[in-house]
């Protein structure tokens, strides 16, 4: 199979690096550019990046020169890392220009003809792909991954959704620095410290867990009716976010239940053994103390999410933890198993 | 006014050192005597403590000498920071021996005739001492406080609940490390993680928050009747428990009205000006990004709760962050203030 | 005795926050201004500064209108905390102006007619004062503190230069976040990390110590003629700068020779009692593994030197391990107690 | 090629975590045995072990069971990874018993007839061996690896040693949490804090270093005569100690001259192509702010030390930062490359 060009728009940034190193020696992508801003660009991607993975850059990636952000972008399926103005300006151009644009921005990832991609979870939103071409008159398109948080959340819920239904639940989040970004949170307020706050978070995973976890009745997203109170706070962990989870499932099963229920789930990125696929996309682990960020974040590459302490809920029924890569399956793992999958199922033409 | 001789018990740990720290210059009390196992008795006490506060251990107490913990201790008054077993065997005899013992152990807390003392929120508890004397024979007495994380939430919940009713609530704590005493966390542990499991605590706090805010009713406690949920997780913190609270409140009072009552409680320790009694017990913070625990766990030299974000819950109607020294108002300081009510009040005869 | 009228140059960073901390209640000074970029001049000071320090801000700064910095400022003292370019362009103007400038930047600290003046170490530098301001025309003047690190290396070593002379030395400084200021090093730097480089410091450690140890001539500065090499590392440490220091003393002294030497020391602050001078201002410990920041950092109120692990050095004759706070004795008390000790002499008119 | 069968001798610590890890899938090596202290022994492993690495245990251990430390361990080739008193009790009696112990404890590292083996260093050593079998009447053997800080230090010091000569140096070290095993370091010891000290590390640092670089002169191990000065320090790092060096060279070589000295250096476990030997031992960087633990220390899987910053020392002559893994070329690594190089040049029969 020949492979397809893919780029990485906003390649510099935290994101941008999960990118190239997840698509290095990709059996079915092609990086073949590298965006940045009018500043960045003309620049050699080795002078230009401050590299903050624990793995070196992939060979050859430091010498390519990076592009700036535009329309004539030469890949097929573009990834975007853009922070919020440049997906504004860039990728509704790059969708009309033909381009397949997977963004982890949170620019477009509420607009009523953009699907919220969860593979697993929602594979059948693309269809409001058909609505998004017709209507905007692109020859391209724009799928969105959710925000990180919730999309840990929303893959630790979908089988409880499906098996049980949700009624209302109350998280507390404990997330990662490199959510934040680089240089992101400055290390005096996070040293000793944890911050019981960040700006926007809580109305972004309400919104988008219940887009994730809703319909597409041919015309517009219909979301989950569920109830839903989120407390966000930064810790100071470099990669994984941990949310503990008090929820009311309708029926009020037993912990086994639920257990089996979230052991069980798997969906089409499993079924089709995409590239990036987890073997098991959620993982539970019996352990009274489990998970951790430094021990589970990477399980499964860090593409699953890691559940643990299911247990009875005084006072919504049932209440667990739910632990996840941020940068991989909450970021940048998550677009490039979204494109895996449209690819496979031939969505992309 | 004639001061009165105290001992601490346990007086090498963490909580011992606060002790020590609180009580150094205290207007109404003599450090008079310092025990520790029979491994240390008879040590100088700079010998054998690891000390760990930032502030240099108080003049002269360096050179005291560790007696054994024993029911012959020089002390009317007995600060408790002994371990659970040596809390079991020791605290009971001193009791009946006269002496009246402040205690943090959880070994007695949820004694039927045992106060769980809270100062501004439970005086009426104490009654209790009656009963516990008359049926123990004891002409000393125990009065208990609760753990780090219930004391401080229950400080927050109680004029929430005196001026609505709380039905039921869910709460995530993020604990300080000083909470596991010392050694405690091992730091392989901690660094760059967080440990969503600290075994036991989640029950106590849902069964101490129930006694703080229940009533005595002449013959036994009555806890109150409140469904509760914590989720309890250590956080690389050195001070300071964080805990995010959702609740439903009776009627219903909009965040102004929650505020307003925050603020303006008050209790006992603050109209008899108590040596230690911070002038706000609960500092209410109008910040988006507050309390913090290297910003506000010192507020009120540690005796306060400090309460921020207070906002509407979607779920459950009101939510906010409550944030508390755990070593100082979770702890040493509210026995110590606990002491200093009794005697002021004329409890301890 | 009036208070003179004081100004604070600079006032919402980290050595700022810390300069008003210091001067709030002063027995001689009394705050009257503070200034800020144009950018937040005319603000009120509690809607332009992020509180960084774990004290709540002194009553009544909050509500202090910021001025610009400029040589209008209406005050005799300025003590300034601001940024290279700022300090360009004002401090010599204010000096100008008649004011006398008491410095944490770096821009001055090397001219031929500035004093870098260490309270305890070379008061007869202010001798320069009468060239500065007779070359320059000025009616005020400005005085410098070194850098943080500078400091309490040329503290500790200023008894064993006096005592026994100073060959060569190398030292190691592992260094604090707050010495970057705020938003400073960000934390995906920090978590989990030692940073070995600090632009510029190495240059600097070295060029301020030689300056500090040396004497002024009458006409210029002359360098100690001391050979240094100095390696800096940034490490997750919120306040204190530790540095381990390999040196070649003259007559190779023995330990306990050294130890005498540097508990003895004392220097005009001490003979004056001036209100911020440390009674010791080297502490030395003889346990084997202090110092350490978070128990020894704030040892007389920040204002000392801690040294410890005085011991043999096969390569060089002495090793010991110093640490002292950065903002405090490392820049804002140090700019304090240099203008306490210029009024107690009488330097000011 | 037949594996040969190898042991790990306890098993459950952080450096016998290392070693499952590492002989996982060995091409030469068939893990058959771990071992413990008789009161984990008969247990499953998985039931034993508070597994610390970030990567899952690999399949099967878990499910091998715990037999006691002692003389009949059926393998051919035991890594040791005891603590000292258990490495005192057994190792000798393995080797006399046949077996070929590869040992990270420090029993036996000083022993005058024991190879401190630094694979790409000193093969030489190896002749004692011969010595050691006849002297011991033993048909198996003991060599042992150096301490994590040591090994780095060495292998960044050998060809320096090699083409200039070494006459002194200076070196602080900042040493990482898993050096000291698990629990280890109580993380109220390391949060916001540097311990200036490990005990016994810096006399073994000086020894063992010497013992590395010097010779083996047909009947005794003959130390190189290097002076050396060491300060060791513990700071807030999971894995990688990064150590400052100031070091005099013969013949002052310049900047360019020891760079192009450390690069060009491999040794016998290049040319023989070893399977854990990395391509490049000692990894040089230009950037102004390399190495750092986060960034550095899995270049090479951990097998190589990396070194930057070098430059003029204003004092000795010659300066550098040099940062490597702990556990991994520190400590199970460098044992499995000692093995793998002692069965490729047919040492072990």
């Amino acid at each position: 199979m020949k492979k397809r060009k893919v780029a990485v728009l906003g390649a510099t940034g935290t994101v941008g690096q999960r990118f190239i190193s997840l698509l290095a020696g990709h059996p079915w992508f092609d990086l073949a550019a590298l965006t940045a801003s009018d500043r960045s660009a003309g620049k050699r991607y080795g002078d230009a990046v401050h590299w903050l993975l624990a793995t070196d850059p992939p060979d050859g990636v430091m010498d390519m020169t990076l592009e700036p952000t535009g329309a004539d972008v030469d890949a097929e399926i573009c990834f975007s890392a853009l922070p919020s103005e440049a997906a504004e300006e860039h990728e509704a151009a790059l969708a009309k220009a033909g381009r397949h644009v997977f963004t982890n921005a949170s620019t477009h990832r509420m607009d009523p003809d953009v699907p919220l991609l969860l593979a697993e979870v929602n594979f059948d939103h693309v269809r409001a792909l058909e609505a998004q071409r017709r209507d905007r008159r692109w020859s391209g398109s724009i799928v969105a991954n959710g925000n990180c948080t919730a999309i840990h959340l929303s893959l630790a819920l979908a089988p409880l959704q499906h098996d049980f239904g949700i009624e209302r639940l109350v998280v507390t989040t404990m997330q990662a620095l490199s959510g934040a970004s680089y240089p992101g949170v400055p290390s005096l307020d996070t040293l000793d410290n944890v911050v019981p706050f960040i700006s926007g978070e809580e109305e972004k995973v309400e919104a988008e867990t219940r887009k994730f976890l809703g319909a597409w009745d041919g015309r517009r997203f219909v979301p989950a009716d569920i109830a839903m109170s989120v407390h966000c706070n930064r810790v100071t962990v470099r990669d994984g976010h941990t949310e503990t989870v008090s929820v009311a499932l309708r029926g009020r099963p037993g912990v086994d239940e639920v257990k089996r229920s979230l052991r069980a789930f798997t969906g089409r990125p499993q079924e089709r053994g995409l590239p990036s696929a987890p073997k098991r996309p959620i993982v539970v682990r019996e352990e009274p103390d489990r998970p951790q960020p430094v021990l589970d974040r990477d399980v499964e590459r860090g593409m699953a999410s890691v559940v643990g302490r299911v247990r009875e809920d005084p006072v919504l029924g049932t209440k667990f933890v739910v632990l996840g890569h941020n940068t991989i399956r909450g970021a940048a793992g998550a677009s490039v198993l979204n494109a895996e999958l449209l690819v496979a199922e031939g969505c992309l033409g």
